[in-house]
């Protein structure tokens, strides 16, 4: 199912253009850049398109066309939609604007082109949306500027669903920009006037690279449905809502054109599904990305996570935020106290959050922080770990893969905070990230992000 | 009042050293590399240092010492502070742990050591304390490292008070890092064994140099007057408590030896006090950027924040998040939206919040910001602007010039999100900042400073 439009053998392109300052231009670059199929650029006014004969109808193209990119004005949709099915095209993303969001005469020409397209058979993807994007295939089927994009595609796990359009741009900056999170495909779904976040959703589950689903939805076509979904699979699904609020799904309207829903019975019952709520972008991709790491999780009502800091203070208002949200200290044992007690001196006795600066001060960070994780790990009261790091060249890539390899021999997750001057912080964050492990630069997204990980693993138990 | 400490004349370095892996080394070339006055290292085993004449004691000084920075073992101190009085010196400055925080023993030298400095009338600092820094005078008095910092010190008019050691590099570097905002002074004031928290924040609010305070704080010594000092200045007082939770505060307590007080009438007293309170260090130095802007701010009852955005999608989820912690979103009157409906296609007449793509797409950033944000700043029921930036090369330095001396000309303040490749965005938002405006890569930060400048100008209006 779906798969014309995430498998296609042959894509037009309608409304494919030679001008770079149209949005016609950047599709049929991006498409031609990674699509190996047959690609047929559709336009009265030219001949030809980076190098591929164009044409000027649906028509006049000779081979067999499974997909269709629509980039013409609203008005001419229903006629073209039966000029698709004249060709046998299965699928059409719409990524036009000039429908139910625009007016009467735009839901007209909507419910018009979704009549003829119902009764070809053929699916509508849109409109109003920016496509898609599969980042493992390097398909770009969107209008999104081909100059600044393809440098930062970076192929994962993490399928995106977004209904809007300019922000599921900045969601997938967002999440590629810092070069450690992978998408898998991003799909921009707009009016969602048939395809919908459930028929994406039922896709994504069922896709071997997807394995993390992270959405911004406006409205839920069928609620039930969406919950059945979440409820049938162990993939982490994280959503953030868009017009929570009275004014917010106001705006939302006005946006999609789409009835906002209940949100506090929305909410209520996507916990129940195992579903993660957020509540800003940074924090959907930022929760995406602990996600994507696959780390193992046995969260037990009588155990805890451990903090290890080289700030006390730090350690202090990590303790806050947890108990804010409910995330319990574990109780370390004397044991893992006393095993340690050597790297400190005599008149501090290490506590738990394990403040380590005085025994670095003396040991220095690697041996520190090796032997104070390989404490931790052990302590059967710990069922995960907050590791605050000061960004310092004493560790380094190898230090973060050993610590990867501990996570899964433990199966106890590790949640990164870095700190320290900006340009090291950075670098370090990404070996932390290439090696598997998810890092942050504000203090308060690691219990954020642990605790989504504790509310999807408590759900959904790995055995 | 605390001009030895922050003025000195001459300053004595007990426990400098030439070895670079020490922080002795740090302190006295830190000092030597800003400090104009008369530097006195004491060290037995030194004749010189980084050269300068070292001294074996206190006594052995010739010339007057108004300051002393003390960093040998605890066990010293108390003798070391008699020294001091002989010799006339006004303030230490203790920057070594091994006192109330170390058990026992250190109880007993913390305290004789104030009993003698209470019989000779100099103060302490400290100790257990990184020092200060004031980044105007380009003074750093503290042992952080040296070949990481001067490079980045960046005066300004943002006071710090940190009751905590590493997490006061922590914020520094935070505050410093993205070269946007700028420190007066920085103080890290440890165990608070006789200067505390009250002390410098009085005198920061009388410094001139002092414009806004940022304060975090395991433990108020002086609830009561620590109020009534932020009761009687305007300058802002933003505060993250540390151990606001029972765990917390128990984290609190292990790390400086100070007790917590009752968090929820403390928060309560602070809003009372007009004092801003935070949660995580980034939000900390985040609010205090925005306050350091200066911009003018008179929040109405019965008006509220324009947003203007480039996706519909982010003007949802703004309207939702200033739901959240109740903050209004304006009534736009008919003739602002009538006189930029022109910009609009006519089937997309805006509306609020201003999404303003389809508009972009036709007429361009510039022209379309620059309008519209002149319609909002002179609609009547507009008291503030969330201003939503792609990070385009279409707007710059000029552009933000501009909408500062908006901000200005209306007295509302803007607050800016950029989205969008990251080095390009960060560029933009350098520009933004430099220019006076505060800006964010995370949307929900917008409406949370937004929140801050509002509860200030509330309780504490400019007229």
């Amino acid at each position: 199912m779906l798969d014309y439009f995430f498998n296609p053998k042959s894509v037009a392109i309608i409304g494919a253009s030679s001008n770079i300052n149209k949005g016609g231009y950047h599709i049929i670059k991006n498409v031609t850049a990674g699509f190996p199929g047959k690609i047929y650029p559709v336009n009265k006014s030219y001949k030809e398109i980076l190098g591929l004969p164009c044409y000027p109808d649906v028509a006049s193209i000779p081979g067999n066309v499974d997909l269709a990119i629509y980039f013409i004005p609203s008005k001419e949709l229903p006629h073209t939609v039966n000029e698709c099915a004249k060709k046998g095209v299965k699928g059409i993303i719409i990524e036009s604007g000039g429908f139910n969001e625009a007016g009467e005469e735009g839901k007209i020409l909507q419910k018009r082109a979704l009549e003829n397209a119902a009764k070809a058979g053929i699916r509508l993807w849109g409109p109003n949306c920016m496509g898609y994007i599969d980042a493992n295939k390097t398909y770009v089927f969107s209008f999104i500027n081909s100059l600044v994009w393809p440098d930062i595609l970076r192929g994962g796990n993490v399928g995106m669903i977004v209904q809007s359009g300019m922000l599921s741009a900045g969601f997938l900056l967002h999440a590629l920009q810092e070069g450690v999170m992978g998408v898998s495909k991003a799909c921009s779904i707009g009016n969602k006037c048939d395809i919908d976040e459930n028929d994406i959703l039922e896709y994504m589950i069922k896709d071997t690279d997807t394995e993390v689903i992270a959405c911004y939805l406006e409205s839920l076509v069928d609620g039930r449905r969406f919950l059945n979904l979440a409820k049938k699979t162990n993939k982490p699904i994280i959503v953030l809502l868009g017009g929570r609020s009275v004014q917010g799904a106001k705006a939302a309207q006005s946006h999609t054109a789409s009835l906002s829903g209940n949100y506090k019975i929305a909410s209520a019952a996507f916990r129940q599904a195992g579903i993660i709520e957020v509540f800003d972008p940074a924090e959907l991709t930022d929760m995406a990305r602990a996600f994507s790491k696959k780390m193992p999780y046995h969260p037990h009502p009588e155990k805890g996570a451990a903090i290890l800091t080289f700030s006390g203070g730090a350690g202090t208002i990590t303790t806050d935020l947890m108990d804010d949200c409910g995330l319990e200290l574990a109780k370390l044992s004397d044991k893992t106290l006393d095993s340690i007690a050597e790297l400190f001196p005599p008149w501090n006795k290490p506590d738990h959050p394990l403040d380590l600066w005085i025994a670095i001060e003396q040991h220095g960070f690697e041996k520190v922080f090796r032997r104070s994780l390989n404490a931790v790990f052990n302590d059967p009261a710990v069922d995960s770990i907050i590791f605050h790091t000061y960004a310092t060249p004493f560790i380094g890539k190898e230090f973060f893969e050993e610590l990867a390899a501990l996570i899964k021999k433990h199966e106890k997750p590790v949640v990164l905070w870095i700190e320290g001057r900006k340009d090291f912080a950075e670098l370090l964050r990404g070996m932390a990230e290439n090696a598997g492990l998810p890092a942050y630069r504000e203090m308060g997204r690691c219990v954020t992000v642990l605790k989504g990980l504790k509310q999807h693993f408590t759900k959904k138990p790995l055995n």
